[in-house]
């Protein structure tokens, strides 16, 4: 890997502390015995991050075998009645957030040993001798997020659901807000780029956390795989380490979260400073394109993100990654004033973009990717984003997709995120408005305290990972109306 | 509950330091490498107490899911294969020693959170991400015990198997020797009436930590029923405290430990101190008695534990158990040269045993227990050792019980112990080393590195608690050979 010390010492400066809030839940529990077999489930309100302590006790006899129980916490109230065992998919099985405890002596006070993401915590009773109950006398969390909930933008638009679309995801954003820009506090609690860069898209029109965006892109610039592209994610313990996942679209979104970051900040020295890593994932992704400009499709698995859906091919959306991503370096350039670099990022978005009309067209139109010419909702997209159509003819494009009842569609609010904004970008507000409405506005009709990772209005219960015991169900890729409600549906 | 004060301060004075040997696994593991699903079982070569500490590492990519893993503790080699699940007995699961443990960095060094009594632990990969496999890099044990090794009687009698069986005996007391001479340290942790008298017997004879003895006495004395009697055991924790359990033969034990204490040590004033406590348990037990001068049965489960053969009438056992104490009782008022209460104690004891020859005795002179006058080996054993047949008449009953098939045959060491006890009393003395060896050495035959809390050789895999995952296999009350082996088999 290739480390950038300075980098990442100026990264550690910025980063900011955790603000800790003691809360209870609101369930009440104080009373309730507990004998082997029996169950408490608590809430605690709304979506919390933390550490857990109790004060356990008994009534009876005194205690003559230890307690043995079992902690799982819940960021949604139907995962408790979800089996652990039940669950064989592809990704470990150690993020279901459940612990078994004994406790040899009674009354106790307990810690649990892990941070977690929650708002439910079933304590179950394993198991007990029969000649004394379990009381539960406290249970406290001590929840941390780095968000400063008096910096929050407040957004008032006469419309309730618009407003409560809006907190919850501002709630989604500070739960995901703590050392660094977490994907998710369950799941998998790391700095990912291509989250990082939606995520910090929010926080500029929400929390207004500058320096924490400008911490996360110097650690990400700060180690990078061995030929200088940005990771897909960074692990901070036990140091600092970029992933060895490589991903087309996440080493380019780097430029653009650049590009994001000195447009709202006007930050040049960072601009300045970390220019070379951006033009670097640019020089890096031109490898990827064949003689005709096109970009090789890939069998490797995750080779390229763009969604959760297993069955898109990422060929034409990797396109208008690309070019989108370079309009984010000719930007920068110019703004930093390196004329040549401008010119040459021209040139190559010319070339590239040409190329994607020239093969990646169907006779109708529509985008297609792959060997198979597949159709998909991602293509049309960021064929759009990519500036490779535009104004009518982008919206007659996303508008076409609709009707097309075999095209691959998007599951994740990630994807729908860039939906969103290739419809602005073509000028469709009210659509994108009632994307926003039925979308997001559908997993708060389910019951969201913070916006899922995943959300398929089709198959509520689809998991890309073999089981939805390992969803996460605060992601902040999915924060999107706080930044889109404030900056384009304000009063 | 009745508590002196003083008397449990004289005790917490005198109770042992731990000593602490720091060891490792004989098994080699560094440098195997585990993934998910996988285990490595490692052998520590000889039964301890403690606690564990392990260092834990990866090969392959940057861990980017917690390790899950859970770790199994188990005294014997079979108890690895037993699965806690299928465990549906009616004490708790939650004495099983495993542990499920999440690891949300590597390396970590972590320390499991119980003290545990094991040869053999068990380390199994509950899951793991496909990108890294877990590598074990140091696993310490800081075991414990109050035994000095050092002190330790030497055992030769130019004999192999006996002094096997004396050293399996000896490390079956040092294991339970720990604050308080424990039951078992796997289960239940306890200083239990019954076995501590067995245990102090065999402490006598071995580690000689006569401090130890006396504080347990002085401890059991010192927190009582609320009339008096001593309870069948003590908890430490959080404070000290008798149990609720009653049961007439551990309370009138009592008299017996301390009489064994005043015998080997010539402690006057401990025996000044504690008599009121000891005469107090044979007034309680004289209210167990009917008219004919015969202890009523009892439909209640554990008023009298005796053995755990759970078929076994206890109403001819506690006859002979109260002769038995009542004759430790006049010992020690002759040794206090309280003749008055000799003199009635004497008189009592009179009364009590020709009840028991008068009612208790079939036609052939074999002693019957229970409205439906169960034959069983418990009370002839009983009988001899209360003194109510003795020499030849004493060893013919031993003898006689033997040839009876449905006699309800002992389960336990515990009630073999006293079953030797009784054989020496009638002369038998070549018999004794007989069931020494084929008791014992059994167990030792099984590969036993301590003595087990039940043994039926007839069936092997008996429990009373409904499952063996639960049963002790360093049980103190199978430390008989130390004692009888020392005291009368030596050179």
């Amino acid at each position: 890997m290739s480390r950038n010390e300075e980098f990442l010492k100026k990264a550690a400066a910025l980063l900011p502390k955790l603000h800790h809030m003691c809360i209870s839940p609101l369930t009440p529990y104080r009373g309730r015995t507990l004998k082997a077999g029996e169950s408490l489930c608590l809430d605690f309100g709304d979506h919390y991050v933390g550490t857990v302590t109790l004060k356990l006790s008994f009534t009876g006899s005194h205690p003559d075998a230890p307690a043995w129980l079992r902690f799982k916490f819940a960021e949604r109230e139907c995962e408790l009645s979800e089996n652990a065992a039940e669950y064989h998919g592809w990704i470990s099985k150690g993020w279901i957030q459940q612990e078994e405890v004994h406790i040899d002596v009674l009354p106790a006070e307990i810690s649990l040993p892990r941070r977690y993401a929650f708002r439910y915590l079933q304590i179950k009773v394993l198991d007990l001798s029969s000649k004394f109950d379990l009381t539960v006398e406290s249970i406290e969390a001590d929840t941390v997020t780095s968000a400063d909930d008096g910096a929050l933008a407040s957004y008032a638009c006469q419309d309730a659901e618009l407003e409560q679309i809006y907190a919850v995801a501002c709630r989604t954003l500070r739960e995901c807000m703590q050392t660094v820009f977490e994907d998710g506090p369950k799941r998998d609690r790391r700095l990912w780029m291509g989250d990082l860069r939606l995520q910090a898209l929010a926080n500029y029109e929400t929390y207004k956390n500058y320096d924490m965006v400008k911490a996360c892109l110097y650690l990400l610039a700060g180690d990078t795989l061995p030929d200088g592209a940005v990771g897909a994610c960074l692990f901070l313990e036990p140091r600092i380490e970029v992933d060895d996942t490589r991903m087309f679209d996440y080493s380019l979104l780097f430029v653009a979260a650049l590009r994001d970051y000195v447009s709202v900040t006007h930050d040049g020295d960072t601009a300045r400073e970390l220019w070379p890593t951006a033009k670097r994932q640019i020089e890096l992704a031109k490898a990827f394109f064949d003689g005709r400009g096109i970009v090789r499709d890939s069998d490797r698995l995750g080779w390229c993100f763009v969604d959760w859906n297993l069955r898109l091919n990422k060929q034409a959306s990797a396109q208008g990654i690309y070019l989108y991503c370079v309009q984010a370096a000719i930007e920068l350039a110019a703004a930093l004033g390196i004329m040549r670099d401008a010119q040459e990022l021209l040139a190559e978005y010319a070339e590239k973009k040409s190329a994607a009309l020239s093969w990646l067209r169907d006779g109708r139109g529509l985008f297609v990717s792959g060997e198979e010419r597949q159709l998909s909702w991602a293509s049309q997209i960021w064929m759009v984003l990519g500036g490779v159509v535009e104004g009518q003819e982008a919206a007659k494009l996303l508008c076409a997709i609709e009707h097309e009842a075999n095209a691959e569609k998007m599951v994740t609010p990630y994807m729908v995120h860039y939906y969103v904004d290739a419809l602005i970008s073509c000028g469709q507000r009210e659509k994108a408005l009632a994307v926003l409405r039925s979308y997001w506005g559908g997993m708060v009709k389910e019951g969201a305290d913070t916006f899922w990772e995943l959300w398929n209005p089709e198959d509520p219960g689809e998991s890309p990972y073999g089981g939805t015991i390992v969803n996460s169900y605060c992601h902040a890729w999915s924060c999107a109306p706080a930044y889109f409600l404030q900056k384009y549906f304000g009063k």
